[in-house]
């Protein structure tokens, strides 16, 4: 039975059987029509979320063909981009195209703008069968469509940025706004930054530095990316250490100064649960920002090394959280000189 | 190469190429003889994890000879009980067989105990094929041995109650002891706790009146548990709603005085992180302590909805949390009620 009004979350696109939000839908709506809280966009570029991007690259071993096709097929059946394995997706950039009367976020018909909810829970088509995209990197040129609900978040993209480099930071703006959030709960607090090199990872040690933390560690995989990080000048300490073996992340925080009274996860490889609560301090607390954390690894992992920390999950969501990451980029130099490194090696 | 001496975190045996520590690995070493920091355990009974249960229980179609088969199987093959579905554990009951002259956990030959930390994460040989046990329920009487390492929990069972009870009770004791510390950070908080009735659930509740909840709302999935739960007087409002229903259990917890400022999430079932985010206001917070969350169904699914709302992942680890948890039961006539019966149901 079709609905007979639409909710903000979207649940009148629900295909399922069972109620379920549009994240956890198997099957979105992707009716090209709107509801009157509804918003069309057309789409210019996917970005999908890096742990579902190299998820597809091992499984396909790095052939372009085969990735395109699987999220063709992904994005053909399910209608919206929702990697099975991950369960993550990603956002996009696109122009508005048409604005239903009741659509309460504030848009306008030819606004150029980057959604910062996730496309597993966006209603996609996609048009052009990606022919202008080889599956190589994340970043997915596109033409199609994509629906907005009534409670969701969309950013416009600001005149004064490359449009690129804005969509890079708001792909990862959940990060710095939470990380300053939490740090200011703490009295100068030592903060450690797993994958301090990463788009999440040096804007959380910039805005961790902005909210008051006493001491900055980044922890990075290889010494080219502490080269990196140390030039950006974004952190007290930079040390070099395997994320996945627990016991060398926690010397590296310790002997860089830590442990830590708030570890943040950046780094979108499994595994890194135990190193990072190992590396926080009695009391402190680990933000786990990467998609390819286990709950279960996390949970069990404390208890059993008995460990008092508080484990957040990583809410992508905070108010005010894409303007906070564009100031966080305008004001520090070295940030932006690591995102558009990035861009220009992606080039 | 065998390691030298023994690491806290019982690193030393792990028989993984990689370096993780015990949860994360594949197989331990389970030799009898014990290192210098360890304590030998003469198991009792295993007190499998409700969600490794259930899935168990749902693969072989209720099947016990299978499921007896698969537990034995696990536990020979990796060393200690871990569901590789679903990556829970679950806890023993033994008495202490030998203690390393530098065991720093206090404990005696010859004392009972329950471990507080995982089976996920504890060395396990099972030496009875588990004879007495019929593949049916979370109880598995068992003759075998098991090694505590240098940083553990373990708690001795107290003579003033049936073991049985004491065990039901340490099973979930991390569970009201966070809620406490939680409901303790707020003025006066709603508190909703998503399967109220059950063991961590009803603790849950009466912490969180304890510490100062102005209401509790307890929320179980048919009328025959809020039967029971109204009855405990743990709940100042308790309503049924299937908490998979994200929509359904936001409007239960908002007809009952909500949404919460923290909801406690206690039910063994996937898919329940979408109602939570939804039952919970802006600036809540959401404890996760069932092991069947899903880390990206939770992160993905608040930002999804623009929900401003802090995700914690339930550690089993405060400190004191078995001794709060056995006088939690031992002054609120409900919360024993609600344990004996359960008991009572599964004699």
């Amino acid at each position: 039975m079709a609905p007979r009004s639409s909710d903000p979350t979207g649940l009148h696109r629900v295909l399922d059987d069972a109620t379920v939000l549009p994240q956890a839908a198997q099957r979105l709506d992707t009716t090209r029509t709107l509801w009157p809280d509804e918003v069309r966009v057309r789409v210019e570029t996917l970005n999908l979320d890096a742990a579902s991007y190299r998820q597809l690259e091992r499984k396909h071993g790095g052939g372009g063909e085969a990735i395109r096709a699987e999220v063709l097929d992904i994005v053909a059946s399910r209608g919206k981009m929702q990697n099975p394995e991950t369960g993550s997706g990603g956002m996009l950039v696109g122009v508005v195209e048409e604005v239903g009367p009741e659509s309460p976020l504030g848009l306008a018909v030819g606004d150029r703008i980057a959604t910062l909810v996730s496309l597993t829970l966006t209603p996609l088509v996609i048009e052009d069968g990606l022919a202008r995209w080889d599956g190589r990197g994340e970043q997915v040129p596109c033409d199609g469509y994509a629906v907005l609900f009534g409670r969701s978040i969309a950013a416009v993209i600001p005149d004064d940025l490359p449009a690129a480099l804005s969509l890079s930071v708001m792909d990862v703006c959940g990060a710095p706004a939470l990380t300053a959030r939490v740090v200011a709960g703490y009295e100068a607090p030592i903060v450690a930054v797993i994958g301090g090199g990463g788009k999440s990872g040096s804007l959380s040690l910039a805005a961790a530095w902005q909210a008051g933390a006493a001491r900055t560690i980044g922890v990075v995989p290889h010494e080219r990316e502490a080269a990196l990080l140390r030039e950006a000048g974004l952190a007290d300490e930079v040390v070099v250490a395997d994320a996945r073996d627990p016991i060398a992340l926690r010397d590296a925080v310790t002997a860089a100064g830590g442990p830590a009274d708030i570890t943040v996860v950046c780094v979108d490889v499994p595994g890194c649960e135990g190193g990072a609560i190992l590396a926080t301090a009695d009391r402190g607390t680990v933000i786990f920002f990467s998609m390819a954390t286990s709950f279960s690894a996390a949970a069990l992992g404390a208890e059993g090394v008995a460990a008092d920390v508080t484990m957040l999950v990583g809410n992508g969501y905070v108010p005010g959280h894409a303007a906070y990451a564009m100031e966080l980029l305008r004001t520090h130099d070295g940030v932006r000189r690591l995102f558009e490194g990035r861009l220009e090696a992606l080039a």
